[in-house]
């Protein structure tokens, strides 16, 4: 990452004292803070020493610590989920996203074994600059919502599911053999990458013509 | 299969002339005849020594021969497909459940990335009494007509698509993952398969109450 | 899900707290409860905030709240299951399909190896509008009741057995190529998706002769 | 293999000279030959150059030449097919297991589809000392012969099908997971191995208590 | 597709007559022409029926048809290959953002075994409004293209390679586990839908703060 | 199984009243015991109730209890492993056909990675009338054994390994591409399957000459 | 292993006291110790009756026990990772080469990300007599490195990552598919097997003209 | 590749006239040629235009064109293989050792099926600096030579086999999970990246001591 901002930290496999220091260490060099995959029990051991403007999803298990003056948020993001148990995954790209500096707005739960949720929506869907579609078990909403749209879209496979979802598996291969143009992917349940990749999309200029 | 008909044909890896001794053995015995998975090449050659009534679909590469007098075809399915390049399947899925005795409608090219096809003939959708549905690619469409319908839906998925396609094994995944509840899956390009479980559900009667 | 009913809760991921918070919700909009995936740990922490009428089966690990009164369930759904360990997802197909109006019968432990234990039953599956196959392991039991029955059947994987099983992948292979027609599958041990498809077949009125 | 018989020769891949080099070669060595895998084109170029006795199965595609004097064939082995289609594969492991000396007697298109063919043949399937069951699709078969019979059963998936077949590999896992006791398995469409296993078995001489 | 073109078609498994029909049908309505996966061999056959401004890129396997006048192209893609073989997945892509009226700039050869071949091209890579990165066997480039610039970075892997490649299954799951930020993914040798996804980026018009 | 034997009793995922009440049935019957898959921890909770002939193997993770009398174990079958830890497996083989009526014998750590060490027990694999061939990782001492001696081999992967032993799949597919004749396979991890097999080959008597 | 050294042992699956009987047998034989895969757990267990020179890498979950006299460390091993969750497999791997007597060195958190920390130390890539590259998600670094150096580059993939990493498979397959030459592979993990085959390749002596 | 040599050229999918054409340039710029996965009949077509001192080995598809001086070949690689049928990979290992400088000898058709034929060449083995070991099928033979001596070993898998082969991956997760210490592998059907690795380890000096 780049900007005054060091290296995202991923806490997966990482004890609370290791998580500890290198936030301690970042702090100290001015960065803005995000970690990543932090348990709720991991984050209760660090509180009692971080700044008190940091700020915990549980749902999203992501720690955010902002320093005092941030740039106005710019553009639009929309991050869209299937199912309620995709939230989680989507808080994490919503997160990083709005640390990178992106305006995001959000649209749960409208996967398409009802469709008439997602097309009371269509609204929204229209006024994002890039939109990134989370879902797990067969992954279809990034389809349709594609279709819908004439800007980028992002799928996120999700690993909610049982059986022959493969653990994401089923919903990453849908998003990949999309019907729909416009669509692109990224890894299971990575909320963080996509984070990361509609922002690069949403804070883009005007194109010039040759 | 059951009532004056023999087993249906299955012609992939047999030769032309052992495909014509089969015909001739079940024409004899007075069956109705279904040979799936027929190619032009070998219809062509069998050509000469069929009955005046056989017909071949090319599409589908389904032959039928039916015998002079047959019942009125009962019920109402209904075919859907998402693509065109779907449509053989489907054809082979058709010719399977006319023969049973089953009424087929069919539907074709309402895939998910332009939802307003498939909405546009949701009262079509809610006529049939059992709906089968034919995608490759993502195979997303099952998902959505299952939430459109009360009644039972079949998922045929295609191997239309490449890459990570894998054959049509992600459209099966999709398929066997899909958040609509009431859809059941068959084989990759089963047509047949989905034919006879359709026409199965379509002859039913009607329930008593206990 | 249609008439009077919410959505069935899905419990794999959610806490007591949550699981709660839905049922109250639902229990006030006047609606039965289907709550599939309810660990035992978790029931017991619910318990004392359900209503008398609430039901729950461990086995199955379902929970069922009924209003006060129910119309006579209609048809003849029969569950067969090849194992003994195969009944926790034979009895969320169960309660599934009772929740929605159907009547259901239940077969256990009539699993291939045994071949005189099913034989003995014909007469059974033959009273069933559909049924049901429960099977882990090799899960061939599909294939077999398929050429014995002339109804739809639908097989349901499940994740019984180690190895080569594959977390039930080898079962739904299986079910996938029966060499059986009238055969359609679900997911791994989706009890569930059985029971709804089941219930969607059996409620059928007779089909009209064009 | 041991006593006078030189290496198996596996025909795919190699050219008709090479094949015609090996074979006059091990008919100086005063070898019986066994030719696997040769498809009928490359028997046809070869055939002039073989000796009178040379015997050539085109559904087999196995070719054998036999010195002049044979011992009597000793035991029983009894091969099964599911369907026909699998009469290739069949009759691979019969050569083979003639070839080394076993007495083999065949049974085919018996698959679980139709339960009662198998079971009209109870009695020749316990008259066999071992029993090679081939079957393709979802390869149940081996699993209602192994709980038929108290001898050694060999499962041989078959690449028969299509879609998730996975040329043969559903049926592979099928018998891996068979819920029978005493059957075991070797590749797909090892013919050859099949035969190779039961000859061994079938030769066994009686067990002394210790 | 939108905007005066019609669906872009997709020539794989169609006949040059199928094609032809397709294309005569489009070009009376007025819309310029992509066919896709186009055989030499079939567009040879429908050569003399095209009029004079088509265009076939055989490498790319692309057909072009555009109406006489067409609007400047506008901002800047870059698309990028790891070796010679991924050029012709490279070419389907430049037609389509061609043809969807974005400016496509290309850059061959840049495989991560010679780093410094792409090291050279740093200033152009960061030219770009969207850069697509197509590469076969390890499809490494991705990863280090998405280090060296801030602009959104799509990954297309090729089946390019062999054994352990899988048909491209390799180069797609190392661009979706990318270790840098920015990178999204579509499948396997869809140079089409890359040139899709770029399009509806590199359009897009400037942020607005809010 | 057959005369006068219970079910074994397949332990994983039953708690230790059920597997309790089970033994207890069985006892009544007046049959042996074989319980399968019973942990150390069940084993404790169950000692007490369990009759004092009863023999609990740690390593195997078996239980036996025979009746008073039994008939002298028959024939010769050599259980073989590669490393130390396959004798788990190795331990469930033995005591199935033990427990069957078959001797056993066996022979562990003479894996291929230090040939030798089989290669001096040649005497003791060619005594065996059957031999059952256990290991993890590559899987290869089958492929050795099976060159070595000329009675049937079992080959047992097992789950021993990491990563891309994709926990005893390596093993198993070693196992079925062996390129010795004379080797089946049974699943991952099955002691009692190949126990069962091999028991079932062990006890036969001569083959007579037809 | 040779010259003095017993084999390894692999702790996995062993109980601390089964590990404390190995090692104790092991120096009463002179050996020095290499115990690989042993938690801190278990260690603490261990450790109060091992001798003072035993010396454990909670990192690499490795312990040593080196015999006094030590010859000195010969060649030059480079030892490099992509990330620092790489860092436990690196040190399996370095204490397996150290212990064999081969003098290694280490580069950690160079990934193809930020291609410039790789760049920065080429000088002391080109210093090694062979390099062992550990990299986890996309595995990309060997490839980039082998292109970089003439000598020998062994790439050892490691099981960090989520969902498309497949527990290391992604990052295996890259390095089997590596667009360098003179990359070779171990198993995901394998940090043991890389420093045997670092430390045969570093020990080698000049070649011969012939 | 180094020193005066261009890049090898891969002539799968290239077509005669394209291969001829870098051909003619490489000439021009002074290298040695080295073409692999050359087929006979795009050969046939080159061969008009290549200068005398052109080699073509048909079994492994190899070109090989040197320059009128070479230097002496050094040191000694030994390629092994297990069948008959992985000869062509050896030869493709062979060619590139060869051109790149290394001495190479060569044993073919020893598998662990006949386990004595390899312990006949023991000491050929322990010659070598360096061993490549070809083999398909259950590629056991790497595991079986790594015990032997204590050279570095470099695997090999083939796609030689059929059905649970699955084109070579069976072999080759043997390899990757040898037992034998001091293996490493590349990819299936890789002769050439053989040929480079252990061409990278062939030529090494003589370590220092620090
Ligand atoms: N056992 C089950 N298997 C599959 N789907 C289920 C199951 N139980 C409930 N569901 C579905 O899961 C949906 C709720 O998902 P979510 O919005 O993520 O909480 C419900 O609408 C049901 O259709
Ligand atoms: N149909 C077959 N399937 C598997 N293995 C076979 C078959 N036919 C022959 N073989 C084996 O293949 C070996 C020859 O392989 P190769 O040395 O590569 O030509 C013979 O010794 C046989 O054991
Ligand atoms: N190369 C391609 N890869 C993937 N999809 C394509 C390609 N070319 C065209 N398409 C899509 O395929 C659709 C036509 O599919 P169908 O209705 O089955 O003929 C078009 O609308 C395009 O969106
Ligand atoms: N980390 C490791 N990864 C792979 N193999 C290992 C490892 N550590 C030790 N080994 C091998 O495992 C063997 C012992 O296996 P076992 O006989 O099953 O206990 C030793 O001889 C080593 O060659
Ligand atoms: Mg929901
Ligand atoms: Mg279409
Ligand atoms: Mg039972
Ligand atoms: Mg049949
Ligand atoms: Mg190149
Ligand atoms: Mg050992
Ligand atoms: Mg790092
Ligand atoms: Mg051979």
């Amino acid at each position: 990452l780049r900007n005054g901002m060091a290296e995202v930290i991923y806490c997966e496999g990482k004890t609370a004292p290791q998580i500890s220091k290198i936030i301690q260490k970042q702090l100290k060099a001015g960065c803005d803070i995000l970690a990543t995959r932090l348990a709720r029990e991991a984050y209760l051991k660090l509180k009692k020493n971080l700044p008190s403007k940091a700020s915990y999803n549980p749902e999203g298990r992501v720690l955010t610590i902002y320093k005092s003056t941030r740039p106005k948020p710019v553009g639009q993001i929309l991050v869209v989920t299937a199912g309620t148990s995709d939230i989680p995954v989507a808080e994490e790209a919503i997160a990083t996203a709005e640390l990178l500096g992106s305006k995001v707005d959000k649209l749960v739960d409208v996967g398409v074994a009802g469709i008439h949720r997602l097309l009371d929506k269509v609204d929204r869907l229209r006024e994002a600059r890039v939109i990134v579609v989370v879902a797990g078990m067969d992954g279809a909403l990034p389809s349709v919502v594609g279709g819908l749209v004439s800007c980028p879209v992002i799928g996120v496979p999700t690993s909610v599911g049982y059986g022959a979802s493969f653990g994401g598996v089923a919903a990453l291969l849908t998003m990949l053999n999309s019907c729909s143009t416009g669509v692109g992917a990224v890894n299971i349940d990575n909320g963080f990458g996509a984070g990361c990749l509609a922002h690069r999309i949403n804070v883009m200029g005007a194109p010039s013509t040759t």
